[in-house]
């Protein structure tokens, strides 16, 4: 952020007065930009056991695959954003959506939001950001070839709640350090 | 928003090629600049079966009880964010947190992500954003002067769970339609 967007002035990265943090402020209209974490919302779509997955055909991750997912819109609510992006990445209509778990990744200061759901037909086809979409089964999963970390924990979560026939909202971490390193807290 | 936070040109909201939300998008240095929803992270913070609420010195509804909670930071996880604002607003240390509920507030753009904790000693104290925080039993709780519904809610909940003796993550909407009605969904 260079430039003021409420009034075109240079903006400053200063602590403001009561805050602890710094933010862009502009001093000429004192607007203070303030810049907070994203959340991505997306979908384990199953049917008949399997798992609906996508071959991404936009960076970053080119050619891998992923569960569909998608920065959350305003005014809509992350289960009807998970629904939306089901529906844009693999053309499929997700039913009895429920919160799977929450991610977070601190280092690109993003929230995964995940839902469970039903794709009750079976229908899909590649959106315009997918190469082609597939129905996995657990045997087939891509482990080598998914797109990011987040993607393999909802994964690996997904069958471990089948072995232990449990149903609950999962939450934890993903941490990448300096040095690449990427660390998964499950709480 | 009505200038580029990169090169100060007049920004247009349009409907990008391939995309289908309006957006900022500056047609002199291409940018396209997105807004999301934004998370609020906070805590019901229990000491000896007691909750800890604060009375907010600052607008919105100043005067009015609320749950330590605030904007989630970059570079953070919400846990972190729920402790930091406890810390904030109550001067309390919550220990043994966990994810309690997640909250849609599509109206607003807001998802409100709800820890529960502990605090150990009971120690508090009002933060620079509290008039006074005080701990209430569930007899003494003002729900007539609650500042937010989320903050109705979560209570509601937690109390049910007490009686239902369940520990579940919960998942919800908060609606205000155009006529100011508030609809509470429960998944």
């Amino acid at each position: 952020m260079k430039y003021c967007s409420e009034c075109s002035a240079i903006v400053q990265l200063k602590i403001p007065e009561g805050d602890t943090f710094p933010r862009y402020i502009c001093e000429s209209c004192q607007t203070i930009h303030y810049q907070n974490p994203k959340i991505i919302t997306g979908c384990i779509a199953t049917w008949q056991g399997k798992i609906l997955l996508c071959r991404r055909a936009i960076e970053p991750r080119y050619g891998l695959w992923t569960l569909p997912a998608g920065f959350m819109e305003n005014n809509e609510t992350a289960q009807q954003g998970a629904a939306r992006e089901t529906m844009e990445e693999a053309q499929a209509k997700i039913t009895d959506v429920k919160l799977f778990g929450v991610f977070n990744i601190p280092h690109i200061s993003q929230v995964y939001m995940m839902f469970s759901g039903e794709v009750k037909d079976g229908k899909s086809a590649p959106g315009q950001e997918s190469i082609e979409v597939e129905w996995f089964e657990e045997a087939n999963i891509p482990w080598k070839e998914l797109a990011f970390p987040v993607v393999q924990e909802s994964l690996e979560l997904h069958f471990l709640d089948k072995v232990r026939q449990r149903v609950t909202v999962h939450y934890g971490d993903i941490i990448r350090d300096l040095n690449n390193k990427v660390t998964v807290n499950r709480y």
